[in-house]
């Protein structure tokens, strides 16, 4: 009997990776030149399948690079001159944040308390600020931020930046592009597949302010630089050697979720994450860490819970269930588990009835 | 029938690779937690079994980045305040110097002819120079510089930092790794793997400079900045979530590469060289493009031709056998061959038979 994950990513394979890594060895992939026709192919194919799944502008540019938190750097190195803004709510708004502070940047902040969101419209963000960072979904705590409040931002600001971590809610979110400037996912959360991959979406806006920076002699990194990300773009291509398997088992699976239709993957995901919050409000021994409604996450869904998490995880698995913990100082008080395209309903009632 | 990849990477993947990669899918690598004991175990063992086969010292760190570019500009940023100092005689060593730049520091370099060394006699480095940087074995061109030539500057500005470019020479070149501070590869080349994962090797000299830097309050990146890497390492993780199936699939081949012993891989190679540069040699219708015997690497195998190269390689590829063509601007004029472990001594004798 095969495991089931639920953990936040890496996570449960997408339904067919197996198939289409045995594919890929069969087709000689892991030896391909990523330079050649078929290379470029694949690298073409994935960003223009990316666009269509994700409702994603035609001008916007798709770049990939290696994780998220690499993406957070790239952001901050090409967008922000001095002055970014963050939300902080977990540990993934505070990584977004410190690694501002590491870059030397003058970042400021806004913290909410763990499990909460913010009063928005109490926010002032101060003139000079280039780019407002938000972690849409904080996969540590289980927040989801509504968009609808982050497009209040650039609807205020239009001239600043706005960019969004959507690591754990992406394909299933409804985003509309048009209003973020930058966004970034890792493949091995939604997308169900092994990590070493991300994907970095970037507005014409954000791409400019780069190029300005870059024009003014900064320093906005070398080789995965917007420039130079673009420049080999073009020609649907990195400057280093890609994780060549990566980008085709990405592009595999959004053709199959193309097929599948995101509407429906997105009305399977609300379908789980119901039952799931059913159960855990229903049953006394958990409790939703996010007490607001409103804001909980659909694909990350983190529980208090009474007895050690690490015995309930260990008691699962022995069920072949494998489930997160806390995030750090949450460990053993919290279990965490992932709602993503993955999971199926019988997985999800597998999990329910094991709990 | 399968073909042969004598690409200079991705290329032939070495032996087991597939059924490693079956392996990894059967025990649920792809899913695997990366700091989990199982991933940290991975993380771990192939730490520990690279310094076995490459005989690195004991107190050197080794990190793990996504590509050899990206140990680049990881190198620059955090142990260049200003001042490095390039040899350049190929796109490789050229695009080291460039990230310099880009990252806004003084870079000089010092320039042969492509195909060509250095008279390293005659060579002074000024003295404000922090890290000397070397290509060791020009992907471009086919040029191994002798470590010995390296060392020399060690023993010479033992104060100055010595970064190596050993892409496309390891595991089957000597070095002595107390003469070098920091070298990088990909593990798409010597070690038969698939593309997306690359080793960083720093001795405590190098590490102890970037925590200067990191001191004096200078941006020495973010997430892989060597404080980071190594507050991660201690425990064997990243802080970002790694390719976990590449540490998976590396640990896998450097174990069966000491099981093979690195002796007699070595030896295997330097058979495998001496053919194809004897055919090379004695056929009028090819010419080693690097004249000095000296110079030529063992490894990368660059060939003029009088055909234009991509008929030479279409010819090939309807028989099974993939070659490299000239770099950029030689693109035409040359075939470039890979005699990496994973090429075997049948396989290169179908290769001079086919040309």
């Amino acid at each position: 009997m095969k495991n089931i994950y639920f953990t936040l990513g890496p996570s449960q394979l997408f339904p067919g990776v197996e198939g289409f890594v045995k594919k890929a060895l069969s087709e000689d992939i892991l030896s391909l030149f990523h330079r050649s026709p078929k290379g470029q192919d694949i690298y073409q194919s994935a960003t223009e399948n990316l666009k269509i799944l994700l409702n994603i502008p035609k001008d916007f540019h798709i770049f990939f690079l290696s994780s998220s938190t690499e993406a957070m750097e790239k952001i901050l190195e090409n967008c922000v001159e001095k002055n970014s803004f963050h939300f902080i709510n977990g540990a993934f708004s505070e990584r977004f944040y410190e690694t501002a502070t590491e870059l030397k940047k003058k970042p400021l902040f806004l913290k909410a308390p763990l499990g909460e969101g913010f009063d928005f419209t109490k926010v002032k963000i101060p003139s000079n600020t280039e780019v407002i960072c938000f972690t849409q979904n904080e996969t540590s705590t289980g927040v989801a931020l509504n968009p609808n409040d982050i497009y209040r931002f650039k609807k205020l600001h239009p001239q600043k930046l706005i960019a969004v971590d959507i690591v754990s809610s992406i394909p299933t979110i409804d985003l509309d592009y048009s209003m973020i400037d930058l966004s970034f996912f890792s493949v091995q959360k939604g997308f169900g597949l092994p990590a070493g991959l991300a994907v970095l979406i970037v507005s014409p806006q954000a791409f400019k302010k780069a190029m300005e920076l870059k024009n003014k002699g900064l320093n906005i990194g070398s080789y995965h630089n917007f420039a130079n990300l673009q420049h080999y773009a073009l020609n649907n291509q990195t400057m280093e050697t890609p994780n060549v398997l990566g980008l085709y088992l990405l592009n595999k699976v959004v053709t199959k979720m193309l097929k599948i239709g995101i509407k429906s993957i997105k009305q399977h995901t609300d379908k789980k994450a119901k039952l799931l919050y059913d159960f855990f409000d229903s049953d006394k021994r958990f409790e939703p860490f996010v007490k607001d409604k409103n804001l909980r996450s659909k694909t990350v869904i983190v529980i208090n819970v009474q007895t050690d998490s690490q015995q309930i995880a260990e008691k699962l698995a022995t069920n072949g269930i494998i489930i997160g913990t806390g995030y750090k100082q949450l460990k053993s008080s919290q279990i965490r588990i992932a709602n993503f395209p993955a999971h199926n309903l019988k997985d999800i009632k597998k999990l329910i009835a094991n709990l």
